[in-house]
């Protein structure tokens, strides 16, 4: 069973996921993206996966067999699971508690694509559908609090398969970086009386030189102040909380505000490694004036180094509108 | 000139420092290392690089000469510039200033050495001593409030030149992460009335299983809630806010803890990258009872992936009580 551990001083949770490996050098080269001489996320291969939790497949195909198009499994390898009681307690000064969680994959193709942008928008917004729906059920987990769903694409990115694929670990805590910018856009909030991410929307359409694509109910943009070269947030234009609540035709046009984005990046950064995110609100409220669900997506370009570890700041070589210009400029 | 951003949600400033770089690839494969044909950072090559600041040179040697023990430069290309006003700004909703600062070199030793467990501890004094001269000469300057000392091991890690160095990055703002743990201790001292610092080295001096190395004025262990494989604290025993205003005998003996610590995790890592980097008090104070200057030691051996950029939580596949008894057992 893996622990969770509170750092007492910033009071970041960590797991503690302990593996066989002891020495140092057991831990170098892991990560690798295995070859793809054989994928279990190709359709055919269903037995050498966990078993499925939700597919959306033909009518009168079996679970576990061929004919799905979208499906999510168990991770194999979890970093939480989901059997048990929290039992939190003090260690000494210190806190812990059992690493229950949930941790599951989404196969977003029964195709080896290497990439989300090779899906036609139709597919995309079946994965964002079993998104929702998994996110909906976890919800319903008095032990969870929150969902983060992800994508790691490239061995530098943390990815070990290269069949597109994205992944959800749902947690008993909130997450130190949501209750950060939560508690952020509660103080903007208590001095504007606006939601912070509704007042960005407007600044970038009417600024206009960070927009990156734009759809009817989403707008794609470099922050402000970004961290990472290329780095893009794809926010919805109205004010929705929790992802997971956002009505059908927003779902539907993230797909496409997605397809566009990634496309963009995908051409622009040629399989540079990237990491995307939802960040959405905790489950234990159903609306948040203050807090806008979005997606951030993290090119991986440049290295952490102390400097970064240390501050928490970063170093970022070019401007978000020399960024967003390059990308707004890709043909797709 | 640099930009300074700061981020709405999160305030958390960000350096905007545009190079020429403008396409993607740019970034690729920068921050290598350059291969060691020719160092600039050895003896005898002192005037390719930048002015030193400040030399530990032996008696009737010339500055920028060779004769030099430890040597502080201008980083060749800074971050953050020295020269001009913060002139801070509103530009729409967001808040900017100049990118003002400093950003120095320490060139450890004059010998083409890789690793700072190679230097005696009485040279790794002398490297001490400079971070704390140049901290002390950085403070009179009003325009900054912070300094962080920092190291880069291997290209993983940031570096970008073998020769065994350090940086120093001064900031016009407290950086983020310091303000997150000077909060942090301030809620623990309010709640107990005693510095958490001071309390974790009691809790792990009786504990003993997290225990790295130890030495009269010094504790190195591995904190309870590790994000990293082998990451490791080394923590005074005695209560210093600012790492500048530590006694005599406290920067002698960082010597000794250091040189021990390094040379466990250099052995331990068998060439892995790292990073350190210390934890001090804000220059704007002189004194702070609830915070406690610290070095904090960063093994990159783990990649960060989606699920650690979205929540700020790790994943740490080894306990520190298993990778500090490994570390302990290293004789040395």
């Amino acid at each position: 069973m893996p622990e969770l551990r509170k750092d007492p001083i910033i009071r970041r949770w960590v797991i503690i996921a302990r593996e066989r490996a002891k020495r140092p050098s057991d831990f170098r080269h892991k990560g690798t993206q295995e070859d793809d001489a054989f994928c279990p996320f190709c359709e055919g291969n269903e037995d050498k996966t966990p078993p499925e939790i939700l597919a959306y497949r033909r009518a009168g195909t079996q679970p576990n067999k061929p004919g799905w198009r979208v499906r999510v499994i168990a991770n194999k390898f979890p970093a939480l699971r989901i059997e048990g009681d929290l039992t939190k307690r003090g260690i000494g000064m210190y806190d812990e508690m059992n690493g229950i969680g949930a941790h599951e994959v989404f196969i977003e193709t029964p195709v080896h694509h290497r990439s989300s942008s090779a899906l036609e928008a139709s597919e995309l917004e079946e994965v964002i559908w079993a998104y929702r729906d998994r996110m909906v059920d976890l919800k319903k987990d008095r032990r969870l609090i929150y969902g983060l769903i992800f994508k790691n694409v490239g061995r530098e990115a943390g990815a070990s398969l290269t069949h597109t694929h994205s992944q959800l670990i749902a947690t008993p805590f909130v997450p130190i970086r949501i209750s950060e910018e939560i508690r952020g856009s509660k103080d903007y909030y208590s001095y504007r009386g606006r939601c912070i991410f509704c007042d960005m929307v407007r600044e970038e359409l009417s600024f206009k030189e960070r927009i990156v694509a734009e759809t009817a109910e989403f707008l794609a943009f470099g922050p402000f102040a970004s961290r990472f070269p290329f780095e893009t947030w794809v926010v919805p234009k109205k004010h929705f909380s929790h992802f997971e609540n956002s009505p059908k035709q927003v779902i539907e046009d993230f797909a496409l505000i997605l397809k566009k984005t990634i496309t963009r990046l995908e051409i622009a950064l040629e399989q540079a490694p990237y990491n995307y995110l939802i960040h959405s609100s905790p489950f234990d409220c159903d609306f948040l004036k203050e807090y806008h669900w979005h997606l951030e997506i993290i090119p991986r370009l440049t290295k952490m180094a102390g400097f970064e570890w240390g501050t928490g700041c970063y170093i970022n070589p070019i401007s978000p509108e020399d960024a967003s210009k390059y990308l707004r400029e890709i043909e797709c």
